[in-house]
């Protein structure tokens, strides 16, 4: 909107003599003027109404525990969750105010949406009901792949972008693969859906210590941030050897939104924390992880970027699937992990949970230099 | 040394029949590939070798314990400091190996060196003294001073850095100002001296929570990974418009050895912390932050990378003067800070130890990309 109105005020400015007193709008054309305003302001957002948002979700929480607890069940009432809606409501304002819309910004500012509003939905269902239950998993997965699914088919449909189903790019290889036909265009499109899928449900397993899912959502969008700039720049990207999107750097600007508003909502939820993201929160990061993923060409990056992020998919995965497998076999199930997702495993060796924490985000870090090294080794 | 094995292995093989079986060895004479390795060595170093430096310096003090103990000494031992000598030795071990040296880099190094040594003498001062006394504060403050000055007569005298004295780049300032005449020089002099100066102590102040400098520390390494890169090409450096600095480049493969360091020593020191930098480390880390920041032309730069570090020492400093001058006016001292330095103040007002360290880390990283927009906005 910022930019949307300074070219319109220099627009109306020219050839009038109060052109030159206007003339310093021109900084807000400048992408990185864009991106580090976006990071500001939903950093700030988030501190200066931090506070407001968290009592607010606290007395939520209260009033249900009260008409439930008059019923004799045993809710229980200690940090609030569903913190999500601060830093999805936050960006929003950040990427309304920075960005330049265009079919990117808004595929992915919409899915985010979405599922905010499913994890919003869960998380809101968790509080009131007796149970402490939230939505049908069936309906989390139905939601996540449809999404995929309408992803899928604007590649599809929309000329300018179909290429990023047809030519994917695969990490440490030069030249994206470039399936033909029919059933190649299946596997693009399962892939597109995997991503969004599976990133989703990755953050939303890594949400479960203090300050450990939004600190690695910071660390990778941090490399979203340099992945789409060097995508959306002509130079860059053809110094690179990579596919040059056009508007990827309006992603640059969501990206560094979301950093702005992952270090603000740090700053409540770190150790210990004053608030959860909720599936609220995480559902919509990773959703959006895997969505920019497939729009700057590179569905794997996810894989390595989000490094922790797919440990802990793997972690619960291959627990749940050794135990049932062990079960046929031998007639007892077993277990490869102490506990699944991983950061529990990690908690039963005896780590503190800020030791968790913190190494994760250690390995986060080196798996988010690798991503970035695979732009260039290839 | 890998560099020049790989330059030397190079030469040899040339126009011989298995040139081409080595030619792989180019690599290694590309930055970034050192870069990426100095990281990678000083981490992995500390990773494995962490554990059993922690043990050894657990019963360097645990001997000193039982000596003291018998002595009727209330020492107490619990969480091993001295830890900057991981820091530092695995710094020194991946410069060795990755760097190829150059002015800039000796200097910086043995600066390093020397100031580890004074801080080490410092640390086992207090474990090993009865009364867990360190050396006298005068001692630090005439070796640091003494550096400082060697520095300047380094500076003054190799016609190749001279300018360096002479021509100080402010941030937000397009040119660097140019003193003439001696005056000028020694007010250059002055500058270098203060920033080795305030910033080793500095860093000494802010060692006080688990985690909280090497993680400013990680963040500032960064900010002038950089900043050094930059300054060591000249394509950048004339784009930025910043004075072109021949062989900044190693100070690159510098600190990204220390930025591997500190990531393989948070591992170690994050809350609860299993061993503490102690003097050893503050003082070494922070001296060279003040060496690098002049040698690339760029003292002021640390007030601002090192936002963090300098709030502590302000923090101490106006402490300490407003309580002596209100003591003179008014009779009585008062103090501006429930305690200092910072961290301790904020402790005061109720946060908890781990959120103090997480929300200065984030003010760092606020400060950090303040200092890298500082290279562009002039």
């Amino acid at each position: 909107m910022i930019y949307w109105l300074s070219q319109h005020i220099l627009d109306l400015a020219r050839d009038q003599d109060w052109e030159g007193s206007v003339s310093w709008l021109r900084i807000f054309s400048y992408v990185t003027v864009r991106v580090a305003g976006a990071a500001l302001t939903s950093f700030l957002l988030s501190l200066f109404f931090g506070n407001k948002i968290i009592n607010w979700l606290r007395e939520i929480a209260a009033e249900h525990y009260v008409s439930l607890a008059s019923m004799g069940s045993k809710a229980k009432v200690g940090t609030p969750t569903m913190g999500g809606i601060m830093i999805v409501g936050f960006l929003d304002i950040s990427v309304i105010l920075w960005g330049v819309w265009n079919e990117l910004l808004i595929l992915t500012s919409l899915s985010m949406i979405v599922l905010a509003g499913l994890g919003f939905y869960d998380d809101y269902r968790k509080i009131t009901s007796a149970q402490g239950e939230g939505i049908g998993e069936w309906l989390k997965i139905i939601v996540q792949f449809l999404l995929g699914a309408i992803l899928v088919s604007y590649l599809y449909f929309d000329d300018d972008v179909s290429f990023l189903l047809k030519e994917i790019m695969l990490p440490f290889n030069k030249n994206p693969i470039m399936p033909v036909g029919v059933v190649s265009t299946i596997i693009g499109a399962a892939i597109v859906i995997l991503a969004v899928f599976g990133s989703s449900n990755a953050v939303n397993l890594t949400d479960g210590l203090d300050g450990l899912a939004i600190g690695c959502t910071l660390i990778c969008a941090t490399v979203f941030l340099v992945i789409t700039y060097v995508t959306g720049r002509v130079d860059f990207s053809e110094y690179l050897n990579l596919t040059y999107v056009a508007g990827a750097c309006e992603l640059t600007v969501f990206c560094s939104a979301l950093c702005g508003a992952c270090l603000g909502f740090l700053w409540f939820n770190c150790h210990p924390a004053q608030v959860f993201m909720g599936d609220t929160g995480s559902l919509a990061i990773g959703g959006t992880f895997g969505i920019m993923a497939v729009l700057v060409h590179q569905p794997f990056i996810i894989v390595i970027a989000g490094g922790v992020f797919v440990l802990e998919i793997l972690s619960s995965a291959m627990q749940r699937y050794y135990f049932k497998v062990t079960r046929v076999l031998t007639g007892q199930g077993k277990r490869l992990f102490r506990m699944a997702p991983f950061h529990h495993h990690l908690q039963k060796l005896g780590w503190k949970e800020t030791q968790v924490v913190t190494r994760l985000y250690i390995i986060a870090v080196i798996f988010a230099l690798l991503a970035l090294a695979t732009l260039k080794i290839r």
